[in-house]
C-alpha cells in the first residue's frame, strides 16, 4: 500500500499553558515531571495529526532543565515532526517561557520523542513519510538518523560498531 | 564544611499507584507523559531524603516505553540514589506493573534522573556523598561516571574526545 | 502617562488540548463548563500578554454549543484581542475541533470575553490601545463598541435609549 | 405522548464548594473560568433532575464578574429551572460567597444557561413543562421568552424585527 | 469571654456532586476514598460556618459502604452540627444518591466527624455552643456524648469503666 | 473449591507521596479527607494483591488526626492484610510523615478498613485465607475478630450481648 507524504507544517502544534500552584515545587518553579507530561501531550497531538491514528509514546530522549519556569510565566510548547520510520515518528518539541511583566521570552527546554502509530488493537501501522521544506526541517530530518542510532545503542538494540552515522559525528575516530 | 556520607538504602523510596482513567490513552494504557510525571516525583522524594533539602530536576535520561501498562494494573516505582557529584544527585528508578488477575509482575521501564539540591533562594548546595553497599549499588555507582559524561556531551558541555571513561566502554576504539 | 499601542498579532495565543475522560459527559462529548474553563484560560493569557499585567475576568458573552466535541478529537483555541477601553480588554476566542481519523477540522464555538488589568493590590490600571492591522481585526475593533453597549445594557449599566451604536444595527428603528 | 408537568422546586439544586489553590489567580481570587465550570455542573444537575435524562449544554448567557471570591470563602450555587421549550430547558443559577471570619454572605454572580435533553444516541427528546409556583418563579417563567429571543438573535437564528416580546421591553419603541 | 449559641440550621450545608470517571472503580462505582474526601469537605464547611474559624479534622467515625453509587448518579451530601465541646465540633453527614432515569433517591452513607477550630497559628479556640431545635437535632445532641465516649475509648484516652453514658446504652449490664 | 492461603507479606504495599498545595488547608496541613483518600487507595491495592480480584470498600473504622502533616513533608503509607472472612478482608494502614530538613519521621495515623472481593458483575467471591507469620501479624490476626464484632454492632448487625469476644476485652463485665 502506498502512503502519501506530508510536510512538517501540516501537523505543527502550539500549546500554551498557565502554571498552576499544583504544578510547582517549593521554590514556585514548574516541576520537571509536569513539564515532561506537557511535552508528551503536545508531541502526541502532532504525531496523531501526522498519522491520523492513535499513537503511543515509544521513547523520550534526554531532557535537561537549566532554566526554571516561574509561577505566573506563560509557557508555550511548539511541536513538529522531523522524520518517520515505517510506523514510528520522531517529534521535536521546543519550550518557551514568557515573563509577563517584562514581556521577555526564553527558550527553556527542548526534547525529541518517538511515537508509534497503532490501530484499535494496538498493532503498529505504517505512517506517511515526512517531506521537509525549510532548511531547519531538512537538518532535523537528516540528524534524525543519528538520534535513532543513539537510541538503539542506549536500548541495547544496536552494536555501537554498526552506528557508522553516529560514530563519524559523535566521536572523531 | 564536611558532609557525612549516606548509603543508598537510607533514601530508597517505593511508590505504588493505581492507574486512573484520566491517565490513559484511547487503548486504555498508561500514557508516557503521566509515567514520566510519576518517575520524576518518586525520584525527587529520594533526592530530598538523601540531601534533606529542596531539590530541582536537572535532567532526565532517555526513557523507552516498550511494555504497555494496562488500566487496572498496579504500578510500583522503586527509586534509589546511585551517586552524588557535589550538589547533584543521580537517581535510578525502576518501574514494575502487576497484572492483578494473574498476579504476574513485569519490569516495564527504568530511568536515570539528576537532581540538584538548593537552599530557599535556589542556590546550589553540597549534598552527602554516596557509600554503595551491595554489588548492584557498586556497579550503579561506577557507571554513574559514564552516564554523566554522555549527559555532558549531549548537552554540549563536554568535548567527546575528553570522555575517556565513556569512550573505552561505549565504542571499542 | 502615555501608553504605547500594540497590534492584535503581538498577543495572539494558540492552545491545543486533548479531551480527557474527566472532561466528558455520558455521551463522551466535552462538557460545556470545561470548554468555558479552557476559553477563559486562553483568553486570560492573551490579555496578560497584551497588558503585561495580572488580569481578572470581567465578563463572558453569550456562548452557544451547537457542535459536540468528541472524546479523541484535538481541540484548538485561538485567542486575540479586539480592542481595549482604558483598563479593560475585549478578547475574541475561536474554538476548532479536529477529527483525527479523517483529518477534518470544524469551528465549534466562539466567544467574546472582557478582562481588566490590575496591579498587585487589585487596583485597575490602564493598558495599551489596540491597533488593528488586517481587515478582520478592523471589523472586530469596530464592532467591539456595539458588543460593549449590549453588555452594559444587560448589566443594567446603560439605558437602552443611549445605545445609539447598537440600536441602529441591532434593530432597524 | 403526554409529558407530565413539574414545579421548579422538584429539581432545585444547591452546591457548596471550598476554593482550592488551583482554582485561583495570582490575586488569590477564584478564576472566572472555574466559576463557569461550577455553574455549568450545578445547572446540568438541575436539568437532569427535571428531565430524568442525559443533558447537554446548549448555551450560556452573558455572565459578569464584579465581586471577587477570595480564597477561603465558601461558595454556594443555587440552580433552578425557569421554563422548558419542548426538549430545551432554561436554568437560572445564583452564586453566593460567604466570608467565614465575618459570616457575611454576598451574591457575586448569576447566570442563565440552556440545556437539551437527549437519549443515549444523542437525539433530542421532549421534557416536562414547568409549572411555576412562587411569584419569583412566575416572573422567571415569563421573562424566559425574552431571553430566548435575545439568544436567537445573538445566534443569528431570529430576525430582530420578529422579536416583538423583546423589543417592547428592551427598547421603548 | 462569653460565646454566643447557634442553632444547627445556621450552619447546615448541602453539597451536590456529579460522579466523574476518575472517581470510580472498575465496576463504575464511586470509590470509598473519594466519598470520604467529599464527606470531609462538606463537614469542614459546616464547622467553618458554625465557628467562623479555620477548622482541622480531628476524627472520622466508622463509615460503612453498603450501597454502591453508580456513575451518572447525582450525589447529595447534607451536613449539620450536632454538638460542640469547647473547641471541638461534631458534624453529622448524610449522603444520598439519586438515580436520574427513575428519579429514585437512596440514603447510601452517613458519618460523624469531629473538627477543632484553630486560629492562624493553629492554637485551638472556643466555638459557639449548639442549641438544638427540632426533635432530631435534640436526639443527635444527646447521643453526641456517647459517641464522644466511644471515640475516647477507641483512642485509648478513656478507661471503658468510666464511660457510664456509653455503657448503659451500648451493653445492657 | 479450595482457596490457597497467603501470608500478609505477599500483599504488603508501600505508597509514598508528596503533599501538593491543593491537598492542604489554610494552615498548609494535609486535609483529613485527602488523607482518607490515600488510605483507601493503598488499602485497596493490598486487597487486590491478596485476592487477585476487583475489590470494593466495605467500611473504614474510626480514624483520628492528632498530628498535622505539613506541606513539604514526605508521606509514607504502609498497608497489610490482617485477616480475611470469606469474601471480606481487613486491611491495616499505618501512615508516617518525614520532615525533610531534620530527617525525623513520625507515625501520624493508622486505620483499619474492610474490602470485599467481587467478580465483574459485582457478586462477592471468596478470597484466600491469611496465614500470619510475625508476632505482630499474629496479634493483628487475633484482634481482627474483636474489631469485626465492634463494626457489626456499630452497623446494627449484631446484638451487643452476642459480642462475647469484644465484651470480655472492651468492658470488664
Amino acid at each position: 500500500m502506498s502512503i502519501k507524504k506530508k510536510t512538517p507544517s501540516e501537523s505543527k502544534v502550539t500549546m500554551t499553558e498557565m502554571v498552576f500552584p499544583n504544578d510547582t515545587n517549593p521554590l514556585n518553579n514548574l516541576m520537571g515531571g509536569r513539564m515532561m507530561h506537557l511535552i508528551d501531550i503536545v508531541a502526541a497531538i502532532t504525531a496523531q495529526k501526522h498519522s491520523n491514528r492513535i499513537v503511543v509514546t515509544a521513547s523520550v530522549d534526554n531532557v535537561s532543565f537549566n532554566k526554571p519556569i516561574k509561577m505566573g510565566n506563560v509557557v508555550t510548547l511548539n511541536a513538529q515532526i522531523t522524520r518517520s520510520f515505517n510506523s514510528s515518528m520522531e517529534i521535536f518539541v521546543r519550550v518557551f517561557a514568557e515573563d509577563i511583566p517584562t514581556g521577555t521570552t526564553t527558550e527553556t527546554n527542548s526534547a525529541f520523542l518517538t511515537f508509534v502509530a497503532v490501530d484499535q488493537n494496538g498493532t503498529t501501522i505504517a505512517v506517511p513519510q515526512v517531506t521537509p521544506e525549510t532548511e531547519e526541517e531538512k537538518q532535523l530530518y537528516e540528524s534524525a538518523l543519528r538520534r535513532r542510532q543513539l537510541r538503539l545503542i542506549l536500548a541495547n538494540k544496536m552494536n555501537p560498531d554498526e552506528a557508522t552515522e553516529l560514530k563519524s559525528l559523535f566521536f572523531k575516530v
